[in-house]
């Protein structure tokens, strides 16, 4: 297959453009290495098969071009400072509804059918069925970050209907793993090498949040798009356990062999549309045989070892 | 309170226009004309409180300006064509979504707070629990206008969350009355101008449909922002009974005293992305003591009549 990996020199991105040329196939990166990092692609430049096209989802003639021949399309490219949503009203917007826009249309007229797409977990809002399946009540937006996924997803299943698409949407806990560069375990490392002895930590640390390994998350995107045959197929993806924020600091802290003084900015959410819970039924997926092989805790150690191997990424933004 | 009513001059909008200002409040309708008609506000420019804006939700600086000192805003403005989502794929994602987003952040730089907003009916996509709440389960687009509605409310709701807004969303079947210049009763009422003895149906006929009375609409509406006061209030509005499209073709066709030849394309939709069956739960709204007072057949007929001493509208596009 020829695979067009959206923000392919991301986290997630890069994994599954390696996994996937393991697996034979042709890959293309789009990115405008925003966030993404080239180092990521090391690997993957190494073989034939691989092309990175460093360019924005909003430059759409570029994005049109690339998509000639392309059998499916994993759009994973996104605005994931879902923090920050406020301070830029309108970047979730831009970079996740309209870029998701461009990517269905680039695809539309090249006749290229299939996407799988990653969402969230956020979609679910402050929902009131925990832990969350799939056909949960009709989420409220709580996050510009959640709105814009919400909008996306709306996109993808209305070409499905429309113009005979077909998807696979997955919402997935917040994942952990080598080349992680954003979320808590990110901050919390940059901040204790900065002050081995403080960590500032935002809300009242009990927040409970849901994990998963990199790797893990990969292995439920390939065998849902395997074994998921529906026009509309939408998965959670996650360990169906979850930790608190304390919890996953006194990780960290034990790893690093740290004992910094905790101090809190307080409130049940980190931040303005911050989810106080997030804990996903996950039995969709796996009743088609996926399950997760890490703990919440072995994703975040997984994360230490290579963040301590790999400092630059501190420094690379 | 200074109201201003976006698509002011639509259907809908041109009704509100006039109920505000019987209530003695300062309205301003603002609207591009493109489907709307000045010919709906000519006697709300007799009164000295009505203001019209002729310009686009996509001219932000006008948009901007508009918003000074007002209250309470009425966003009204939409691409209501849903039929032809497919043939313009841009435009709802324009015309909604990103016009909403233009209303919200003139809201927000000029600390305008409360927000009524026109949803639909549609964005609960083909639900499986009928009649259908406002907390069924999360729902899967099937139209690139139910799409662009359900992003529009994620975007309402975050900014409830992340800026303090208050807002009243409306899911509404589809209204009929006065003024009414789209839709089934508008294109059979054309066809049997044309052609009293032919009438093409798009489907089998057999698809259910709600609608309601825009006198009926409008009074949820007012009633609604004065009695729900959540941060986010949403309500289904519609009648609760259902008819039949060949129901309503038995009553525009008496009421026209024709017997034309009925032709079905066939299906069990109108087209891409209909509805076969929309019948929303309505209970929310009628806790707050609100009922529609008209009948699916006394809006029909109501709408025949209007038609009827209003030709021009047929001409008007």
């Amino acid at each position: 297959m020829k695979c067009l990996v959206t923000g392919g020199a991301g986290f997630i991105g890069s994994t599954l453009v390696d996994r996937l040329l393991a697996e034979g196939h042709h890959v293309i990166a789009y990115d405008n290495l925003s966030t993404g990092s080239g180092k990521f692609l090391s690997s993957a430049h190494d073989n034939s098969a691989f092309q990175l096209i460093e360019a924005d989802l909003l430059d759409i003639p570029k994005l049109s071009a690339t998509m000639r021949d392309v059998d499916i399309v994993f759009h994973l490219a996104a605005n994931a400072d879902v923090r920050f949503g406020t301070s830029h009203p309108d970047r979730d917007l831009q970079q996740n509804t309209m870029a998701t826009f461009n990517v269905l249309e680039a695809m539309r007229v090249n006749n290229v059918r299939r996407i799988v797409f990653s969402s969230t977990g956020s979609v679910y809002g402050d929902t009131s069925v925990v832990p969350t399946p799939e056909d949960a009540p009709f989420p409220i937006q709580t996050s510009l970050y959640g709105a814009s996924k919400v909008a996306c997803e709306g996109l993808l299943t209305a070409y499905c209907e429309g113009f005979g698409f077909q998807t696979w949407i997955f919402r997935f806990v917040s994942v952990l793993g080598p080349r992680y560069t954003h979320g808590h375990v990110f901050d919390f490392f940059k901040m204790l090498l900065t002050n081995p002895h403080k960590l500032h930590v935002l809300g009242n640390g009990k927040q409970q949040k849901s994990y998963m390994a990199v790797s893990d998350c990969i292995d439920g995107i390939l065998l849902a798009i395997k074994h998921a045959h529906d026009k509309v197929n939408i998965f959670n993806l996650g360990t169906d356990t979850t930790c608190t924020v304390n919890q996953s600091i006194s990780w960290i802290c034990n790893h690093l062999g740290l004992n910094p003084a905790l101090s809190y900015s307080g409130g049940d959410r980190g931040w303005v549309g911050d989810s106080p819970l997030i804990n996903l039924d996950t039995q969709r997926i796996r009743a088609l045989g996926w399950e997760p092989k890490s703990t919440i805790q072995e994703a975040v150690i997984s994360t230490l070892k290579w963040l301590s191997s790999n400092r630059w990424v501190f420094n690379a933004r």
